[in-house]
């Protein structure tokens, strides 16, 4: 199944070029106060609502997708963990030694989220920013001190991420989380593909753009951790709760963006998105 | 007005030993969903429900303060914001560099936070982990670009935070959000002081004992960033939201804690608690 919000976060499925509208039929009853997803309320009762999604689609608001604005498909998750160099591409690139395994995490913002139709927005005309290119998953289930075999069973499903980053220079030396955490620094989608549909996402072939030239290329079986690995270090740290995402690394291949590029993903199947790049208008230069 | 979350994160407004559970009435019709949080609902919408509460406050279920189990009093914040060092107390001790201003952040996880009648749990028996006192500060207004001089529009009010840490060792480098956000690692209340009755956060005396013994005392004058300097510095990188946590990082003093401790902190017109560490049973050599 493919899942989405679209327009003012409402929920959706996708088949096809059709996007059906079953956020109000499962959750019109809900006074939506300050903090409600309807993708995370979605994702913690999946299997309560999966087989009436199922038998009902054809009966809820139908739209042509290329009509709506997708957006993010979290509205904003609990937390946004990121592993920091689990390609050895991108380890050599960045010259940063790693052992093999357990390289940790850092936290993005869930502020700096936005959807696959949005706009990065560069806060500073003169530091460098860059693409970095990921597939990203969502959980589905609780999860702490999970085993790697188990993993799958905690995982909803798959999206696009781009782990926009300010690089450090000579005379900066901000931590991950921070050069990280912008708003507009996490674009994410186009939707989320359910894990049943995805046979192996330790084997997926992934590509980034900038105005149509191809800049990261990379399948994920070059990853150092896997995705279940991945989710057996997190979870042995943290809870990891229904909704909360998980991005797995990025290649080499990692440069600078700038006002006016277009920057597109493509993730085998998954989805594909193109965002766009501009100067903040009131643009400063960071301390 | 101190208002708290307590038993099953119900909101109440305490008032001498007596707490008031004014949730039920304001937000009664609301479907909790996940993500609901009654304290961020009450923030968000304050001067609409203000003197509403204030009027019918003996009207109110009524409990003893003693009889509650107190909770953190933001279930489970957008991002907690951590000033990583700001005191010059603390930067000697860490032999670390700074320049003056613009320290920059780390993440906690939000799945870290816990109440002030909780337990820190421990994960590993053979690393330190440390206490850390600090004053905390609630966003009550969505704060972009925010000036300090008018930094204390965006505060909703007060609370005390332990920011319980990994130390790195020889062989252990990992990044500070990664350090700080296991599970417990964030005791957070005993409520929230709304700001009217805090006459400057940044001379505050501030005391964390261990097991009865002085370990750290403090007053927030000594913090490199004033409080209203961190709003503006942070909120230029991201937007704040009603709910979040930011604290303003630790004097000098840190010190391990050990299964058995009570570590208690009081903060001069905000409020006490105390908290026991424990080892976890399942507790695991980290990678």
């Amino acid at each position: 199944m493919k899942l989405a919000l679209f327009n003012d976060f409402q929920l959706g499925v996708i088949v096809d070029d059709v996007i059906y509208e079953i956020g109000s039929h499962l959750f019109g009853h809900f006074h939506q106060g300050i903090g409600f997803c309807p993708m995370v309320q979605l994702i913690a009762e999946f299997e309560a609502y999966r087989s009436e999604i199922e038998k009902k689609l054809h009966e809820y608001p139908a739209y042509a997708l290329a009509d709506v604005r997708l957006r993010q498909p979290v509205k904003k998750p609990g937390k946004i963990v990121a592993a920091p160099v689990n390609y050895v591409s991108h380890q050599k690139e960045m010259k940063v030694e790693h052992t093999a395994k357990g390289l940790g995490f850092f936290l993005k913002a869930p502020s700096s989220i936005i959807g696959p139709n949005d706009t990065i927005v560069l806060p500073d005309p003169n530091r460098r920013f860059d693409h970095e290119l990921e597939l990203a998953f969502v959980i589905g289930k609780t999860a702490k001190n999970v085993k790697a075999e188990n993993a799958y069973d905690y995982i909803f499903g798959y999206t696009g991420l781009m782990d926009v980053t300010l690089r450090p220079d000579e005379t900066h030396h901000e931590e991950r989380c921070l050069r990280k955490s912008f708003d507009t620094f996490t674009p994410m989608g186009p939707w989320i593909v359910t894990k049943e549909e995805v046979a192996d996402p330790n084997n997926i072939n992934m590509v980034l753009t900038v105005n149509g030239e191809v800049r990261q290329r990379v399948n994920t079986k070059e990853m150092i951790c896997s995705v279940a690995e991945l989710l057996e270090i997190y979870s042995h740290i943290m809870t990891l709760e229904p909704g909360d995402v998980i991005t797995t690394g990025t290649p080499d291949g990692v440069g600078p963006i700038h006002d006016g590029d277009v920057v597109s993903m493509e993730i085998e199947g998954i989805g594909s998105y193109s965002v766009r790049v501009s100067l903040a208008p009131n643009a400063a230069v960071l301390r």
